[in-house]
């Protein structure tokens, strides 16, 4: 069997964690493990299969002989260092925003679309979180009856958003709980014991860029650019696991019992 | 003008609470007030309006002389005590689920459908909160334009369950943020950083109690007996003011931008 080298970058990251977490739970074969970040974290020791692997700053040098990068750094970051992963040779399978809606960049969830893997041109990428719970659950319902329209609620942990987002929840809730008031810092308002209907920025079409990523990317994935989408993305106080509350009209009635 | 002598049955309860903050908020003309509960609460002392009123406890007997009597106690003691005080010449506005679906009671928020009061026999219902808040956004729209679909799913704050959930959330929290394990007495799992889709009872046709009361409901007042309606109720860990995310369909199409 072939091994294979492989990139992490974001790898002190939640989501460059949970990578790690998986390629070594599925002993994924692997040659190499390299862990990229930035310099702020080089030098940082993690503990891959009982070996200790030293965090690198990731340079422009950083991915000679890599077959696969997994990336999760952000999409400036993404941006960035793509084209030098894949003009040396790497399958970049990227975790960010960057290239999502690129015509050229498949976007795949393995349990929906794996066959869109085979026209990459060097990068993949994979969705947004929210929008992965609804296109597994959803596609298998969509083969048997076309889904002519989709309303989904979103109720998103803050771990969704990154390490220094579940601090925050921690803090602002110990906060609260003794009777001080709580700043925010990485949400524009409180997360502790409240919702925010605000993920990301809003649009000029008045969702905001969470909202129109899960209809933008469930079309593409799903392969159905006429589905009637209309998301509504909250977070809410909760550290882990997003939940959703879909609604959907298929295109053939269904047998309705009365109630 | 007219001095109504006033009742108040669940006065320690956070909705009673509420019923007198607003009476004497707007300085309702009230020549007396009876604050009612269980015989637990009897002999507890509430201010009103700068003067102490002792809490007695609901017998048969507590509304000789009523003229108006708020409930709010449950649907049990509503159902036990409302035939009783309108025996007694008193008009019971109900805020439990007891009798709104009863043909023969108006289901009525101001804002919407105020005219309903003229037919009451002695009971006026309130819908439950989740409602009201629905209504009351899309009636004007539905008057303009007929709604044939509604979707919505709720954000519900603790408060809705009143007080010993308020104080279970927050020792709960103080219990996950200490690392200890959460104890569920009032819900039935944790709702410290969770999220519970699971609101009341599970009905046979798969909507929980509190979402196929928004379905009638909202009907009801609305006078729409046809408007399709599908409500997700998901309880969240905030302690006051719920949110909802409605979607709906018009009648008519309305003109869209061209994103």
């Amino acid at each position: 069997m072939k091994h294979y080298n492989v990139a992490i970058l974001g790898a002190t990251g939640l989501v460059g964690q949970e990578f790690i977490r998986i390629l070594v739970q599925r002993s994924f074969p692997m040659a190499s493990i390299h862990l990229l970040a930035s310099d702020r974290s080089a030098g940082r020791k993690i503990t891959v299969s009982n070996r200790e692997v030293e965090v690198e700053e990731a340079t422009p040098d950083s991915f000679q002989g890599i077959d696969i990068a997994l990336f999760s750094a952000g999409a400036e970051i993404s941006r960035h260092f793509s084209p030098i992963a894949v003009r040396e040779g790497a399958v970049v399978i990227d975790n960010s925003a960057a290239f999502r809606m690129d015509k050229t960049v498949p976007l795949v969830v393995p349990e929906v679309n794996p066959g869109d893997i085979q026209w990459h041109q060097g990068i993949i990428a994979n969705p947004n979180c929210s929008t992965i719970q609804v296109v597994v659950a959803l596609y298998p319902l969509h083969k048997v009856n076309p889904i002519k329209r989709i309303v989904v609620d979103t109720y998103q942990a803050v771990s969704g958003t990154g390490a220094a987002a579940v601090e925050e929840l921690r803090t602002q809730a110990k906060q609260v709980l003794e009777g001080q008031s709580a700043i925010p810092h990485v949400y524009p308002h409180q997360i502790a014991f409240n919702v925010l209907p605000e993920i990301d920025v809003f649009l000029d079409n008045g969702y905001s860029k969470e909202e129109w990523k899960m209809v933008e990317e469930t079309r593409k994935i799903m392969h159905a650019d006429d589905i009637a989408i209309s998301a509504t993305c909250v977070r809410v106080p909760v550290f882990v696991a997003h939940s959703e509350a879909v609604h959907m009209e298929f295109s053939q009635q269904m047998p309705v019992d009365e109630a």
